[in-house]
């Protein structure tokens, strides 16, 4: 195994019986959140970084299950002994959301009362539930105040918002690909994800499990949405150019379409079409500044940390403009911010790559943090 | 009635007994082509402008059917007396393509020997076979050589056929927001609008005609992609923003998401699902320099015509950049090109809309074309 992984790890279950109640007004009783854990609790729980996942990530960050488990953890280029959250020094946790698919309460669990799966009346989560959800996960695990909060994308805004609900509770938040909120345009594009689950008649109105269906086109269409606008066109020019798949002139079918109907029927095999509506329509909701009248500045003041804020050049769904707003507001509200524009050709998936530029930046300012 | 408004128009049709041969090696036999005229063909038949339609375009350009028709012809902006096409001065030509759904025969049509519509067995038109088409079509009308073709986006790329495979048949070319060929990220978002079509039950492998089904969902769908892409993202800012369509609280649906179904569903009661299929395949299979061993330049060089190419600085589907790549192909052809990149906030669908700059470039050009 390489050094520089955190080899084997077991994911846990944390089990909560006080309810939680969601901003939407619902109420989760009995609920449970899994979690991976890497490197060890120091003994004053000083050294704690949470890691926040994205619209389809979930707790296996790092490390593998099993020794011949294909591929790691979403983020092993980041977390490990000797790499940018370095383990040998952080206790790194990891959990998957509510609402999620990979093993905390969502709408694959019992509902309980009914014997069946919560399916589409799983209640809506939205960024500041979980929040509040992990904040319950760090009591139970001891944890007073976090090292560092640290999310890409969806999982940016979580940091952002642990630093605006809980301003004692962490030292840093790093918001990697974030947004203070989402454009028109990425409203548009996740109404367009969520419709094609909903018109594919395997989706059942949500009650595929019961059903015995499965929205298998649906949320393939919606991952193909995913996929192309999460990669830059100039990431794509280059994987993929205008080959086409096949010799055959009367085949007209591009590298582009197979490779996206591909990987569109991976996903659709591993991950929940009502987690899938629930995450993007949790992405949507969010707005940093609701609170505070819409004046992100004034919401930022509420904070007590330092943030780094990271963005990508060729990203477009979450542009470097969206994360300049950030800085700005960071400044005008007199907090400390430390910015970098990385420049990559991936688009917003940039930041789960392993780009050195990335991991350098990463690593300099994590050095920093005490722990 | 507007004066600057060329008023009631009825299209005609032109029936070709004589079969046509696609590019992909099927054969067409007794086919038809719905169009438009406006203004008088002079006497040396040397006013004349051919308009090549988009994708979801047709022979309705301009003046309306009938006085209470709600809106004009779909360029109504740019075609008329004392408008940028001046129809004082010029015979004005515009037609449904073969394949469309608007009356030139095409999937809705009936195959001949079935008594059944062709469905998704009409052959696949490519470009050139539809600027072979056209030029039969200026045949019948008795036109030896355009004063100009002029189109934008798919439109555009049919005018630049036609100056490769009739150079001696046009004096000007006009590509507005057009591309020498899609990029892998504009095949691709074609892609998800075809899959969304397909993957609709109502589809029924496009004998929705003869089931008595329609793939309404689907059709949607695709025209949402379209819709999202054609516009910038500030475009959809300044229209939508984040407003909520319902004050309740419970409801979390955007303005975007109600206007992008309603357009959705608009769409899919006028437009035909075999059509989009085969109109986006087109736009996917085109490659100007597909004859010259990929060599732009080298293509152009077969040309006899004068260029103006035009381009909306926030296009990001056929960005500045791929206007660029025209000019500089024909530059370095030896070609006469005007080039002008026009400001304007509304994305790729600015080629369609009364921006007064653009209208001002593409009449002062139309002024200097000889009749």
């Amino acid at each position: 195994m390489d050094e520089q992984s955190v080899g084997i790890v077991t994911p846990r279950v944390a089990r909560f019986e006080k309810p939680l109640t969601f901003s939407c007004g619902k109420r989760l009783h009995g609920w449970e959140l899994v979690y991976e854990t890497y490197g060890e609790l120091n003994a004053s729980a000083s050294n704690a970084i949470l890691i926040c996942h994205a619209l389809s990530g979930h707790h296996h960050a790092a490390g593998r299950h099993a020794p011949d488990e294909r591929k790691p953890g979403w983020w092993d280029a980041c977390i490990g002994p000797g790499k940018p959250i370095d383990t040998r020094r952080f206790f790194v946790v990891s959990l998957n959301n509510l609402g999620g698919c990979h093993g905390s309460t969502g709408p694959r669990s019992t509902q309980p009362g009914t014997g069946q799966p919560w399916g589409p009346d799983f209640p809506q989560p939205q960024v500041g539930d979980w929040v509040d959800s992990q904040a319950l996960l760090a009591d139970h695990l001891g944890i007073d105040c976090w090292a560092a909060v640290i999310g890409g994308s969806l999982g940016g805004m979580q940091a952002m918002s642990w630093a605006l609900r809980y301003p004692e509770r962490l030292r840093h938040c790093v918001a990697i690909a974030a947004a203070l909120r989402l454009s028109a345009q990425n409203i548009a594009f996740n109404e367009i994800a969520r419709r094609a689950i909903l018109a594919d008649p395997g989706f059942a109105g949500g009650h595929y499990l019961r059903e015995g269906t499965q929205p298998t086109q649906g949320l393939a269409l919606a991952r193909m949405v995913g996929h192309i606008t999460y990669l830059s066109d100039d990431a794509m020019a280059l994987r993929f150019g205008r080959e086409l798949k096949s010799d055959d002139p009367g085949d007209h079918e591009f590298q582009v379409e197979s490779y996206l109907r591909y990987q569109g029927a991976q996903f659709s095999s591993v991950f929940d079409a009502n987690t899938y509506i629930l995450m993007t329509r949790a992405l949507d909701l969010f707005d940093l500044a609701a609170d505070a009248g819409g004046d992100a500045t004034a919401a930022f003041e509420k904070t007590a940390c330092e943030f780094l804020v990271l963005s990508f050049s060729t990203d477009w769904r979450f542009a470097p403009a969206r994360s300049r707003e950030i800085v700005d507001a960071l400044l005008a509200a007199e907090r400390p911010v430390s910015y970098a524009e990385i420049e990559a050709a991936e688009g917003h998936d940039g930041f789960l790559l392993p780009i050195p530029r990335y991991l350098d930046i990463l690593e300099a300012y994590l050095r920093r943090v005490k722990t």
